[in-house]
């Protein structure tokens, strides 16, 4: 039987937790990969695949589904049992889980669109709001991204694992990580912890992380 | 016994969400209520529950939670089995459960600011800002939330009940009801539809929605 999964995957964005996951699931899926304009939005074309025009995009037979943390939830609902959270560990991943696209997402794009934005408006009002940016990242962007890293630095000492939550991957692994990666370059100096850093590393070693990144190009 | 639920409640806020699923579910619970501040920024105080200084806050024994969408699935999943999505309806649940706080929330959060800053900046600098904000939310923000008032208004013309998606209330309403009906007045005109419209009405008409605003004070 053929797979009747389809990932419209955008680069550089948040579908690559959707397209690791099915490595690690080994699922059979069709990639259908959309490249980011030089203003960095989306690509027009999204729009055929979901209204919104964003990414990720997930087709299963009849079911169009977008959000990432709904994509992810549903993947292991349906396809990864051995992905579900054990009880024990159902708060923090349910807490990480959300986190992720409630409040470490839009922070972090805050931050980001902040430091952006002074590039693309004339030259002659660049300064102002360049200032107002800065304002807003350093009473309000800055001290939040740095609560977020604490938060997720001592969920990763209370690990016993190699993974955020449990003993094995489950959502929270998927959401987190894209986020604290994405934006570590962007997140006050020292504020990303060393275990932080560590847990980074480890899973872009996994070889379902490696091959996500052949079939659909860096996450960040 | 007494009950170990304490809410963190803060004023015009995400929490009514939790405020009103705890009326739904009758449950015992000790709310504290926190004011914003002139700025409408939440109070320090609030810190003292979570370090983020967000409401809301739940407690519930020895767990601390945050987010809404995870505490509104955390009651139902330990309290409320009645309000527990049925598998036919499991992928809508949960599309509008993440669409909440991922895409609808940050969107109309990012318009609002962009209302706001300019009462916020000196006097000389406001064109300047009322000018980038009105690029900003005619450009990018206005079109995405006449999209996702679409993708509500559909919904609700394809449920066969008086909720968004199953027979009863589940995640998806106590979640998308609070950003359209906070944001309703600050959408594009003519872009919430008359189900939409209606349906914002019929859930305010329930007796523990009215009871969560005796409690918890106005909800927009």
């Amino acid at each position: 039987m053929s797979s009747t999964l389809v990932l419209h995957h955008l680069n550089v964005s948040r579908s690559f937790r959707v397209l690791w996951l099915l490595e690690e699931l080994g699922l059979k899926y069709e990639i259908k990969n959309y490249t980011r304009t030089p203003e960095l939005a989306a690509p027009p074309e999204l729009k055929n695949a979901h209204p919104l025009g964003k990414a990720p995009v997930l087709q299963d037979g009849d079911i169009t589904l977008t959000e990432s943390g709904a994509i992810v939830e549903y993947l292991i609902h349906k396809y990864g049992p051995q992905l579900q959270c054990p009880e024990e560990h159902y708060v923090d991943n349910l807490y990480f889980t959300h986190l992720a696209e409630s409040t470490l997402g839009p922070t972090g794009s805050s931050k980001l669109i902040w430091q952006i934005l002074p590039g693309r408006v004339p030259f002659f009002i660049r300064p102002i709001i360049n200032a107002v940016g800065q304002r807003l990242i350093g009473l309000r962007l800055d001290p939040e991204l740095t609560t977020l890293a604490d938060l997720i630095e001592k969920q990763l000492t209370k690990s016993t694992s190699e993974f955020l939550v449990a003993e094995h991957l489950t959502s929270a692994d998927f959401m987190i990580f894209w986020c604290i990666a994405f934006f570590e370059e962007r997140m006050p100096t020292g504020s990303v912890g060393p275990k932080t850093k560590e847990y980074i590393q480890r899973m872009q070693e996994r070889p379902a992380f490696k091959s996500a990144v052949e079939k659909g190009g860096p996450f960040k």
